[in-house]
């Protein structure tokens, strides 16, 4: 059995942070129905792709989900959606959205159907206009206190952050609001947006009040971490390596597997000041690094990696993606969260499941995404309680699809 | 009244992670104490630092919690945060950690005071080593794909965007927890690790997937919105601009705001390829920035921005942290979700809520974080249940400290 195993969501979204949140809870055992217009909706060809075309990212957002492809442009087509959102159940009424139709998909028009429904919005920013990763995260920001020391420009994140931080606060502002509908009855409109997500992490950092509260501005500082010590080392091999000193302990335990507490010491001696405290640590960090420089380039990984790891210190190797997924057994079928499948029209790799475990539950295998329209009749049979005829005449005139049809995408 | 009104979460952790979870869930209206050693955690005196010396990072991450100091290595000091985790209460017995201590702190131990205990752990990995953002990032191939095109070296992020998913995670997870307890009565023990999170989070964008079934390895592409178009320039004032053309309606947005129809129907017939696609867009990239490029070289942003703004285009300026909370509306107190507070110690500045709102309640101000040992004696009353002489007794004895105290950190 599944943490959610009973509960029903329906999903009508594109990109990365609703997905994430519908596959989140079906990973979860929630039963999770995707809508997408006939022929896909806005992400189904995102990249990256497999060499057949088909979208690796598609797959890997929409894990586990059930999907129904409707055109959405008849009238037939909305009100099968409406339906099937508001269709009866104990565990159902729960609608996630990123799409922003208004009138017969939003809040007001759907609740007159089922009066405890839950509908979480996701949108752009709190107007109401479209915002991606790629926006928010300039506009806040982070891209200017990224990258190498003294490099002018600024520099966009690889991940997309925002949309996987609040994908996940979609999920726990549905579980928050299903817990209140058990105790009292009552659905409600949920609305975040990705730019108040956001917003409101930089707030939770302390980066909200260090820009107003501090003069000086927070720099790049390259690999570094920040606030304490931790950096980045090439070795002899050319192999590279971040070292991490932010609590006592493991800066401790850094000296002393380096064996640099006399040239620390010196450090300390000369600035006047403590390593002991983090913060210095930070402010002296080029010094320290000068000092760890020359014992890294004198060594291979191998000749100090089992060291490093009988002394509890942390640390990790720099690796390339096509590196990680080869060397690091955590990204293998060796993690009992991965398993390898072979995806027709993808290809055999490891898939992941939920990254939690629960005591009182085996560790769900992961299901791979559906082909559009896979389960176009099924959910018209059993949750919108379509008679055949009635679904026969549905797919004549064109106002579903399934993966058989001509408009869906093959599988 | 608060989505999460009654229920009661105990903290015991350090960083960014679990106290984020725990703060997520105090502003959701949970009541949540945290409990610390004597004199602060490991994250206490956390960068960025106010100019009085106390920590903007920790006040961030612990608004709304309540605090008791206890010293943990006295058994009395660990009798007492036994009690306080395993305290009766339908909606208690919540307890979430990334602190690892094994023995009396773990869920074996602890559920056998409390049956149905929630516990949710997270580690660094999933063989329970610690690891940090920083290390976990680099081992999985981020910095790789980071920065500029051509640039040699790797990139960290400088946001830890893997403690904050895995914080959102835990919610979600505990929340999932709690829902199955109310059903059926049993606890659990919950476990996840950052470098799971992670590894899943890669593949579930696709990533994994990529890096197995394809030859070509994904490089640094700078600022570009990787897979459709998406591109950084800058204007003639000197300000730099992030517009986005991912979906269709977006491109054909940007190619009519800059009049650039015709450079573009050549670039179609000499490449021979139709940039509607997404993916040849961004095959493409460089030749449609190259079209771009003289055009937004001649104008300043207020030539454009409210025309952008008007046909609806996605897009945004780059921003220091300082110019956005300057400049930006959505991260001042015309956002509902931030108030300006004054805090001693601290400053004065815009402090956010929770970035959710629900329609069945009214929208909660933040509450700032407490003092350590604020509610020391709160807690040791109406959670520990003891009596004045058996609190006047742990204060004597140095079990417990409060604001007062001058072990304890000064507010």
């Amino acid at each position: 059995m599944s943490i959610l195993k009973g509960m029903r969501v329906v999903e009508g979204s594109a990109f990365v942070a609703v997905p994430l949140a519908g596959m989140t809870l079906a990973q979860m055992g929630a039963e999770v129905i995707r809508f997408d217009r006939i022929g896909g909706g806005l992400d189904s060809g995102r990249l990256p792709l497999a060499p057949s075309g088909q979208s690796l990212f598609w797959a890997g957002l929409n894990k586990g989900k059930k999907s129904i492809a409707v055109d959405m442009k008849s009238p037939e087509g909305r009100e099968l959606i409406t339906r099937i959102v508001t269709a009866p159940g104990d565990d159902a009424g729960l609608f996630l959205t990123n799409l922003r139709v208004r009138g017969w998909m939003d809040y007001e028009s759907l609740s007159k159907l089922r009066e405890d429904l839950i509908m979480v919005t996701l949108t752009g920013d709190r107007h109401g206009r479209p915002q991606v990763d790629y926006t928010v995260n300039p506009a806040l920001g982070i891209p200017d206190i990224t990258g190498p020391e003294g490099y002018p420009d600024p520099v966009a994140n690889a991940l997309p952050a925002w949309d996987l931080i609040a994908g996940n606060l979609v999920v726990s502002s549905l579980l928050a609001a299903e817990r209140h509908r058990l105790r009292h009855g009552a659905g409600q409109d949920v609305e975040l947006s990705l730019k108040d997500v956001a917003a409101a992490t930089l707030g939770h950092l302390g980066m909200i009040g260090d820009a107003v509260v501090n003069e000086a501005a927070r720099g790049k500082s390259g690999n570094a971490l920040y606030g304490a010590y931790g950096q980045d080392f090439v070795c002899a091999d050319g192999q590279r390596v971040m070292v991490i000193g932010l609590t006592d302990r493991q800066w401790r335990g850094l000296v002393a597997a380096t064996g640099i507490a006399e040239e620390i010491s010196g450090l300390e001696r000369r600035s006047g000041r403590s390593l002991r405290d983090e913060g210095t640590r930070w402010d002296l960090r080029h010094d320290i690094t000068a000092i760890l420089e020359p014992w890294f380039a004198a060594r291979r990984v191998a000749e100090f990696a089992e060291d490093f790891d009988r002394q509890g210190l942390t640390w990790s190797l720099f690796r390339t993606i096509k590196e990680a997924v080869v060397e690091d057994p955590d990204l293998s079928p060796e993690n009992p969260m991965f398993k390898m499948m072979d995806q027709p029209g993808l290809g055999r790799f490891p898939v992941p499941s939920l990254p939690t475990s629960f005591s009182e539950m085996l560790r769900d295998d992961p299901v791979p995404a559906p082909a559009l329209g896979e389960h176009t009749e099924e959910i018209l049979a059993e949750v919108a309680g379509l008679d055949f005829t009635e679904i026969a005449g549905l797919f004549d005139r064109g106002v579903v699809a399934s993966m058989t049809t001509p408009q869906g995408k093959a599988a």
